[in-house]
């Protein structure tokens, strides 16, 4: 197992504790949302953006406790997009990581308020000083995320999107779209790792190259996967790009060009970690895998 | 003009001023989140949770720089929870403060992220050098509003009341109710205003007992005013509760028993600022204008 996969692996158990710990069920009047909160954010995906916390704060030797809590406030933020987004007024989605989505599950109304409650529960878990000693570097960590959150980042994303279907992209517009919407939270994982360390500027830019390459390559690869995967592997609907005739990567780039591009921006991402060594396998064997996942 | 009405309204205008500062419009693809955010922000409510936190504030002569964007916050915190309470999925109420709410202006996908968007912006301003420039201060502001904004706040409040049309409420029931969808964010308006200028725990403790009993004579008049004015007044809808049955002061104190409630609620909540003396005028005319207010 490389050191990517492992580090993987233990990160997501420890990402799924923690995220248990953070919305403990309740038989009270209050255990709903909560229960549509878990719905939302356990048991589920690869928690690549938790990954990268992790694995950018261990080079720098960070505390895991700090790292972990780092990696379910983005996970947070990641797993309330996707409640959102599966809403029937946005994707109106019923499936999302193979299971019904929160909305079939519970409600729409239900949804909506387990959203923006895990949304705010990035935000109370970032504040708080188990978070890191310093408020200075708590705050520094929630205002990157916040940043690349909000309305120019992963919301002003999802705004774009929406008039995507009606709308023709070249390659500029769609690079673009992807940045904020996908290429943000991606980025703000590795970033947010290496603020929470306390690494110099020069570390965390390092890092944002890393990710912002890498997060480029993931939407690419997303891409290539919807045009070519059925719904069982993928966990979701497929072919939902093409039907909607989406401005995409491979519309823009044909299969043979997407397929490059995403090759070309994982070499390049990974040559960003070139100086730590050793220490960024686990980030370099995370370029890897986004080149190759299957789903 | 007594204290209270001269202060609210000069914070109402330094608010309107700031958050038009905080959601600058732009021509570019980004451009309709933020129009749909000053759309559910801007030229609307009395922005009295913004006033408790300058008020408050102001008795510790805080920087109003700092102050002021404390409230901007609560009142994104306010307004977005108003923007998704709106929807078709939720209240599906088509005017708000007298106009047409976020998702009849534009649409049910753009109300979603505009709320989304708000609820984030908060928690960046919050965060941001500022506010304050102490990163412990900030962290304590924003871990309060969490708190106050989330599952076990204001979101877990609105939960509780989607039950409500279908659930016996008793007088227990309706004060927890309350103190979450409505009380929260007034209590944190008071103590955000003592956190950002550094006041005491004690004192702090003296404002949270200020506002919990604001709220709760808040909502109580707010049940008054439902049952007893028309549309136009209120610049929404008006008999909403009565027509879904709903559990409220009214229905279970009686018309009379409300009003006395309430006014008992302003007696006892000026009482906590007494060891504030003359500063805390401002926030004692809050109290006689939330018992006497008219919409």
């Amino acid at each position: 197992m490389s050191a990517f996969e492992s580090t993987i692996k233990e990160t997501a158990a420890l990402i799924e504790t923690a995220l248990d710990d953070f919305l403990p069920q309740s038989d009270g009047p209050l255990g709903r949302v909560v229960d549509a909160m878990r719905w939302g954010a356990l048991d589920g995906g690869k928690r690549l953006r938790p990954f990268l916390v992790i694995a950018a704060a261990d080079m720098f030797d960070a505390p895991r406790a700090r790292s972990i809590r780092v990696g379910c406030a983005v996970e947070m933020i990641h797993c309330y997009s996707l409640v959102h987004d599966d809403l029937p007024a946005m994707d109106d989605s019923d499936l999302r990581r193979g299971r019904p989505s929160v909305h079939k599950k519970f409600d729409d109304a239900t949804a909506i308020l387990a959203g923006d409650a895990l949304l705010t529960q990035a935000f109370e878990i970032l504040a708080e000083l188990e978070t890191h000693p310093d408020g200075n570097v708590r705050c520094a960590v929630a205002l990157e995320l916040a940043r690349a959150s909000g309305k120019a980042g992963m919301v002003g994303g999802q705004m774009i999107d929406i008039y995507a279907e009606q709308k023709d992209f070249d390659l500029a517009g769609v690079t673009q779209l992807q940045r904020l919407k996908t290429g943000a939270l991606i980025r703000f994982g590795a970033v947010g790792g290496g603020l929470i360390a306390e690494a110099s500027s020069d570390e965390v830019a390092a890092l944002a190259a890393y990710a912002e390459d890498l997060g480029l390559a993931f939407q690419i690869v997303d891409d290539i996967l919807d045009a070519t995967a059925d719904a069982e592997t993928l966990g979701k609907p497929a072919g939902q790009d093409a039907e909607m005739d989406k401005a995409t990567f491979i519309k823009l780039l044909g299969m043979d060009g997407a397929k490059s591009k995403a090759a070309e921006l994982v070499e390049r991402c990974k040559s960003h970690l070139d100086p730590f060594g050793d220490a960024a396998a686990p980030l370099k064997g995370a370029a890897d895998f986004v080149f190759e996942r299957k789903s």
